[in-house]
């Protein structure tokens, strides 16, 4: 038996499908290309109909693209009932999107054949067979996609095997066995399997959703019983609870089952694509997701922190480097001061950990954590924090004050920034416009620091985000701001706490200007406190 | 054999190892008298020891609450290795807890034997027995688990094994096999039970975590294989990617494999206890969360909503109600014109499809999705924007202009908000502070308002949500504001979208407002556009 399984992703199509998710033509060109350039084997594209021009425009475009790995498929039904497979608009369509691969999806279950099909079991077995026979007639690999095949076999073993033979006898290059509705556990899944595999000659394939959290176990368990390709999307978008997550599955595959897929080169790549993913579907990346998450390798209790000092492997399932990922230390009433000891130890060398002004440090971090700071997602607010209590930088600037004021009327809205600070012994009084109070206070600062500090040019936002802290007070809850800031070759993000939302984008926009004057070395470094007195 | 199960949560504990989650005192008990309230047999609630007064005053605190029928436990490690239990901190701190169930966790791995303990295999064997033997000795009930049990196993089975006997010698009352790092597989996790179930005497239990995405698979597959006791958070808190999640396995046991935990009656009340946790957590209710996921029932493709409409059962697993959560159709480009027809349909009955008014609020529609909006998080805008469109409601005020001033300076911060309106003829002139500029537009606006609606009183903001779009922009992103309001009788949501984050704000809260003078029927009403035109 080849170890080889077919990465089959249905991103754009089943992913689209979920709740707060739309993908432009652009964004879909965009992930096609990523998918392939890791070494997915099929990227499903959609559904080519005349009523959504979206998709057919997308299969014109992606032809002239060069794809190294992947092959794009066009999803599409069965014929209907009453058509003959030649005058059928929906498998016409799926043959002029010209893709060298079409999947076909067909009834399983007789309550969807009774009740949406509107046919018989009998017709619904005959149109299975002429629309794959039709399709693979003109030179196309068939993917047969059998819906709710899971919930078929429980209400009628008989006929959901039938539907797959029918498949089979038209042509299909593989049969891949759909848990659509996504509620079949694992060991019910594993049992069928076993089954339906004594009873078909042409591989098979799995797809599975999440609805009962086990889509990953679902296909991973397929995978064990013989299944060669495996459907899914990245991040596990899709309708409802979504679809088997393929960054989930992939580093199993290749880490934990021996099978190969995308191959461990590619593999590495994997935390990147996940990223890209969640930033081009504009939702937030899930911190938590297996492998690829933020917090996956992230340890905060004090005892596994202790252990993964002495033997990282304590507490790790697998290396994160091998997904692209990284090991990561937080800060937090748990990890307790030896973790922040280690932590300014890092940016400090030579701490002495008994010292009271590392000492008064973790109070005012305590209190600040109390108030909504969160310095695990913000390492340059704390490294800044940190530096200032122990003596060793200057602030570059003095805040004398500023105002923002906007304004709405019937001729439109206009909002405008003063500034009032000093730099360098001089006073620079600034006004900037904006698009909103934020974008307009941050144009009028660097208004006023620029004379001095030209190279804060460089320094862009690449993200904003707000969070309302308490929601029980509405909009006079505290909010927590956090800015992502690079200068193309670095990133870092700063934090603010306020009940004033304004007040909280200026603490974390200073705290980014200030960051970059410390990387730059433009901030006067006295000797650090601790070391000053460690040394007498 | 019985079918029952004992749900044994560890929110307060594993789950506060999260990376963004901190519990107070307060919360804790709150949580606590939750879950007990929805019928979870056992809560941990820490690890009491000197350092960490806040866990000791827990144990304090929740013997004086009345709890129905969740058993609370102290969770703490086996003794030091150069200790006698009498005189072991950490075994007496467990005892002055003083809980009736004592969760003792011991070393299963020779890794962290040696690593972490610094100890022999031998010593180990003999601390796990004579700590749980200590603490049984005072007669409390011991829940042993087995940290890393299934690390341990694949390294040494023989070892593992005899550490679990060790436990049950000493006089644990269950014995539970732990995969704390979470990288078991399922069809490995299942052999490796099926093994050790037949050296032991005593009851087993599982305790998962969800690193290679297979928390609950894991968790499903050990009762199937015998364990009687479930150890898992909710929401799927926790270290790393999180625990198994509960709300995920309890649903899963009563619904599909016919196991008793807590209660057909109680699982109706799951998705309140997981929001409320949520929310008390405050962080994002995951949306796409098995079971009770505002997005777990939600439809949005064309095809599934048709099938749907014809027959609730082709796209669900199971019912919403039983857990709790409800069905629904989401608005999107992919659900069409006729999910939206459906949903105006229910607004105004006797619409007609065909009419232009209707074509022109479906561009509408899309139009402003396009801009960022998403209606399916804020029913209440889009009931306004549709009766609007359709003739049906007047505005309930005119905006002349706004202002808003926000200053700092050595004072402090000022707040103020200026706004101008015609309501019922007569022009509002009115200004008011905040602690934010949308705090202090939404008090200025409901003077203006009040004087004619003083039903507007009973308004409060319940939430306030600020998303940043496009993050490509930084500060000059567009930005969508969802505000959730209520009146202690109903609850609705409002959006604003727009690159100010104060004019979001503005439209959000207006529509808010409207929303509850149409509600009370204070909005002149002509007859819907439609249906005067379809009855010509």
């Amino acid at each position: 038996m080849s170890n080889r399984v077919q990465i089959y992703d249905s991103t754009l199509r089943d992913g689209a499908q979920a709740e707060g998710i739309a993908f432009s033509l652009d964004d879909k060109l965009m992930i096609a290309q990523r998918l392939d350039a890791l070494g997915v084997h099929y990227v499903e594209g959609g559904w080519p109909n005349p009523t959504n021009p979206k998709d057919m425009e997308f299969f014109n475009r992606i032809r002239e693209l060069p794809l190294e790995n992947a092959k794009v498929t066009a999803f599409g039904s069965t014929r209907r009932a009453n058509n003959h497979p030649e005058d059928d608009a929906i498998l016409n369509t799926l043959l002029q999107a010209g893709t060298g691969v079409v999947t076909l999806f067909g009834k399983s279950w007789e309550l969807h054949v009774t009740h949406v099909l509107r046919t018989t079991p009998d017709e619904n077995l005959t149109l299975i067979r002429d629309s794959v026979a039709f399709i693979a007639s003109h030179g196309r690999e068939v993917v047969y996609d059998a819906e709710h095949f899971f919930d078929g076999y429980r209400a009628d073993p008989q006929y959901a095997i039938a539907t797959l033979l029918a498949a089979q006898e038209g042509g299909a290059g593989i049969l891949v066995l759909c848990d659509t509705n996504g509620g079949t556990l694992t060991s019910e899944l594993r049992e069928t399997i076993e089954d339906v595999k004594t009873k078909i000659t042409a591989p098979f394939g799995i797809h599975t959703h999440n609805d009962a959290g086990v889509g990953v176990a679902n296909a991973l368990a397929a995978v064990e019983t013989g299944a060669v390709q495996v459907q899914g999307t990245f991040n596990g978008y899709g309708e409802r609870c979504g679809n088997a997550n393929l960054c989930s599955i992939i580093p199993s595959l290749e880490l934990k089952l021996d099978r190969s897929s995308i191959g461990p080169e590619k593999l590495a790549g994997l935390m990147d694509v996940s990223r890209f993913l969640s930033e081009i579907a504009n939702v937030h990346h899930d911190h938590r997701q297996p492998y690829v998450g933020e917090s996956a390798f992230a340890h905060k209790g004090g005892v596994h922190i202790d252990a993964m000092v002495k033997q990282p492997a304590t507490y790790e399932h697998c290396r994160p480097e091998l997904v692209g990922n990284e090991r990561r230390f937080l800060l937090s009433e748990q990890s307790g001061s030896a973790a922040i000891a280690a932590k300014l130890n890092h940016l400090l060398p030579g701490l002495d950990k008994k010292h009271p002004a590392l000492q008064r440090l973790l109070r005012q971090i305590k209190q600040l954590e109390h108030e909504g700071y969160v310095f695990e997602a913000a390492e340059a607010s704390f490294e800044i924090l940190a530096r200032k209590a122990l003596g060793a930088i200057s602030d570059p600037f003095r805040l004398i004050g500023f105002r923002t004021i906007n304004r709405k009327s019937a001729d439109g809205t206009e909002v405008e920034a003063i500034v009032k600070v000093e730099v360098g012994g001089r006073v620079y009084h600034t006004v900037a416009d904006g698009d909103g109070p934020v974008n307009a206070l941050d144009a009028a600062l660097r208004q006023g620091l620029e004379p001095v500090y030209p190279i804060l040019k460089d320094v862009y936002l690449e993200d904003y985000k707000v969070r309302v802290l308490s929601t029980r007070d509405g909009t006079a809850a505290r909010v927590r701001v956090l800015i992502e800031s690079s200068d193309s070759h670095r990133v870092w993000n700063t934090i603010g706490v306020s009940e004033n939302i304004i007040e909280a984008s200026w603490i974390a926009l200073v705290d980014s200007l200030t960051y970059k004057l410390l990387r730059e070395g433009l901030l006067t470094e006295g000797e650090p406190v601790l070391q000053e007195e460690a040394h007498a």
